[in-house]
């Protein structure tokens, strides 16, 4: 199975599809949308809304999980987060797919197995888990892989501990 | 020209399109979408995007209104409604519209003439300029009909004095 992981944001937002088959993790893509400076914020979230959609169209995901975000500084920069995460959201809903909105915590806790694990261990266990480098993969990339293999295991409701043998 | 305003929230959305004709304001539409709470978020703002879209469709308007929200007592909620501010974007920029973003304050300014208006004042003076009464129509409706003569105001270039003769 297919699951996509979403790291919403306006400007950038992260991307990770990994595949799980007979218990085991595979990188299939990873990346950023990015939207131009000068377009407004309607125009951005177009594009951004076009990419996403096509991203799924391209992977078929079963699943897709985006991020419930808490650590905003202030209201308005979670206010534009909720924006692109909005468009997320309408994107798995468009194409019927099932939705996770894990915390950060969750994911941490799904990759690590420690809830309050840092941005280096998160990124080391996701290269492990994937068997494969992150080298040159953008810090929002690899924070939307941790997302997609969270929903990954949610997904075939595996413990943790058994997918990672 | 018509202007559509939105006041974007995932439960309730209001909206309220008026037509200025002549430097006439007339009423047009005015209401709220709402959404069931049984239904996902993803599947809220799929719903929403869905009526959103057809309201433009009905009224083919030339530019939209989607206030731009500070409020928020806390992150969560910013986040929440900044979702469904996302939708309300991305729908005005599908129809390749003018997109208005006014602060509540500018709203009242353009409404009341004063940015420190109170809720009541605003609803007079939504009535008052549409020559409509709004008994009946709710508050989230009341507000959208707010920014939407903003926003029909804006496209006139018209100062509201000249405009509300």
């Amino acid at each position: 199975m297919i699951a996509i992981g979403i790291d919403p944001g306006t400007a950038v937002c992260g991307f990770g599809v990994v595949a799980l088959e007979d218990g085991r993790l595979r990188l299939v893509d990873a990346g950023v949308v990015r939207t131009a400076q000068g377009e407004t914020d309607a125009e951005r979230l177009r594009l951004l809304h076009a990419a996403l959609t096509a991203l799924v169209a391209e992977h078929r995901p079963v699943r897709v999980g985006v991020e419930r975000l808490f650590f905003q500084r202030n209201v308005q920069t979670a206010m534009v987060v909720g924006q692109a995460r909005g468009i997320a959201l309408l994107v798995a809903a468009e194409a019927g797919l099932v939705v996770d909105e894990p915390t950060p915590n969750e994911v941490k806790q799904a990759v690590c197995g420690n809830g309050a694990a840092d941005k280096a261990q998160v990124a080391a266990m996701v290269a492990r888990l994937l068997g494969a480098s992150l080298d040159g993969v953008a810090d929002d990339a690899t924070d939307a892989l941790a997302v997609a293999i969270g929903c990954a295991y949610r997904a075939m409701a595996m413990p943790r501990v058994a997918a990672t043998r």
